[in-house]
């Protein structure tokens, strides 16, 4: 479970969630975010933009009114304890520089530069070597720098075979390009791009259902273990794709928190976003989860992307070129009016799940 | 002990040296830092601009060619365990911004925004709150945004009670204002701005050193715990102040590494740096390190920053003027012509020590 400090005021939920059993504790993560928002309220510096969902930060460029930094920090969360115990050190990084495209892409920021921060318990530079060189593949992917980075052992915080992940992306925008999620209005369709697993979500939960006993057993013609450890993936060309036949509303990059979460980020008061699940697929994996913890519906698309990995919301006009557009992208769902009371989504199960 | 991506090519060195008694690994270091440079030098991004001195990376701004971004990433290494058993948790944020700004100076860059990475074993809001505080206090004394950030909760890498923290800074830069080091020359003056403690580095070996069960003890007027927990400070304003009375010509941020690994970065070929260990006094925590873990002259001076936070290098006729300029600065040596063998900085130590 990540919080970001530019978090929107998050949904109550119960403590004891599908998360709260596998250890991680999501009322503390909104209680951390709360006293965060109440920590850098008290002073903010002018160049400082309003946050736009939350995704990222945006700061004016000094000098430049009409163009904005964009800055985002992340990690590849407990998705390393299985990358380690398989010693599969190549993948992390992209997993990492993707994720940090995806948030800062939907504010239509393009890439510039990112810097990484790995931590180990010791220090073994073929494996450090296979971490970096993995986030330059997807830097380079992405015509971004890698700008810098920080290497760092500390026996003491780390068991000697572990290691911790982050990084932080910095991209640039034409403040007139920023999505203005005002516009969206009830009508609105709603286009998904696919999850392809668990991308960087749901992993303390996926370890405490699947044990590494299992990781090399077969599973819907693979193993536990490459389905766990898909690579989280970029929508940035994707996204690049759909914007030059569409009208663009709105994005969100479903990450921790799921659909529920991260899809209310881009909406105005008033709207309310209608899913129907019998319009996408989920992941075997993700099924998988649902089915061994038992996830109620609530649960499940609060705590995976249970097979979104990013939304759209575009103009019910353009959906039909927007999907043509792409590959794998779909009309997923519709924007409505929201009544007081009503939830901000709504997820109606296909008729097996 | 922390390897940036962008260093310089270290010195040779000793394996069995003070670190590694404390368990960290400065050739395993320096190794992933020369396979980072393999990796990372096989594709350049074009508008990415030769690393000077290696403290920060410096990324043209895209449609502006007289201006740079530079951006570093750095954690606060295994002090935060110090803090962790201390329950003090409101100085680690200002350490990690201090060190950041302090990296970025080197190259003359304003901070711009800051972004945060805060792990856990288990989150503790009140506690996240106190780091996150800390952070916001240096970030808004150096009139910086506190863009964002991350907070991972991960049972199974982090102890309960444990943390790391991590932080990334952009700032910007006037190209022509960045040093040119290739100016220094024989007979500049080396100017220091005085350390007060072990600011972020030397934590693995203090803790080796200094059992947790001395840290309440009464040491030099203050306990062992205080000495130690001295925050990092930021150069920042006593640097702008010498720049304006003063041809600063190089400067270096002396960290992990000492006088011995930062000083040669912002040296040209042919030169070296001569200093008096007379000229300054060594913070009694770091004697007491030096004493304990019998620490040879060589160790201590890559160790520890043995009372040298930060160095600039000015024409000899401006020296009086730089250190008369700020309180606490001083003429601690000179440069000399560098022959084929010699090394690239040399302490001389003083009479008493």
């Amino acid at each position: 479970m990540t919080s970001e400090h530019e978090d929107e005021t998050p949904e109550a939920m119960d403590e004891k969630d599908a998360y709260a059993r596998a250890g991680v504790n999501i009322a503390a993560g909104n209680q951390a975010v709360a006293r965060y928002r109440e920590i850098t309220s008290a002073w903010r510096h002018p160049l400082q933009l309003g946050t736009i969902g939350g995704f990222s930060g945006l700061f004016q460029l000094p000098g430049d009114e009409g163009r904005a930094l964009v800055g985002s920090t992340d990690g590849v969360g407990t998705k390393i304890l299985i990358a380690a115990e398989l010693q599969r050190y190549d993948t992390v990084g992209e997993d990492l520089v993707n994720h940090c495209v995806n948030d800062i892409l939907v504010v239509n920021a393009k890439p510039l530069f990112f810097l990484d921060y790995l931590a180990v318990g010791k220090l073994d530079p073929a494996v450090a070597g296979e971490v970096v060189g993995g986030i330059q593949l997807a830097c380079r992917a992405h015509e971004m720098a890698l700008l810098g980075g920080e290497t760092a052992e500390m026996p003491g915080i780390y068991a000697p075979e572990h290691f911790d992940l982050a990084g932080t992306i910095v991209g640039i925008v034409d403040i007139g390009d920023v999505p203005n999620h005002d516009r969206v209005a009830p009508g609105d369709a709603i286009i998904a791009l696919p999850a392809i697993g668990l991308h960087t979500n749901g992993f303390s939960l996926a370890r405490a259902l699947i044990p590494p006993s299992e990781w090399s057993a077969p599973f819907m013609g693979t193993t536990f273990a490459d389905a766990l450890l898909t690579t989280h993936p970029s929508y940035y060309a994707a996204v690049r794709e759909i914007e030059r036949v569409a009208d663009v509303k709105a994005m969100a990059h479903i990450t921790g928190g799921g659909l529920l979460e991260n899809v209310p980020r881009t909406l105005p008061p008033g709207c309310k976003a209608i899913f129907e699940q019998r319009r996408w697929t989920i992941p075997a994996i993700e099924r998988e989860l649902v089915s061994r913890g038992r996830l109620s519906h609530e649960e499940s698309y609060r705590t995976l992307n249970m097979g979104i990995g990013y939304t759209l919301i575009v103009p019910l006009a353009d959906a039909a070129r927007a999907v043509s557009a792409v590959s794998g992208a779909r009309v997923v769902g519709w924007i409505e009016q929201r009544a007081e009371g009503d939830p901000a989504v709504v997820v109606h199960p296909a008729r097996d799940a």
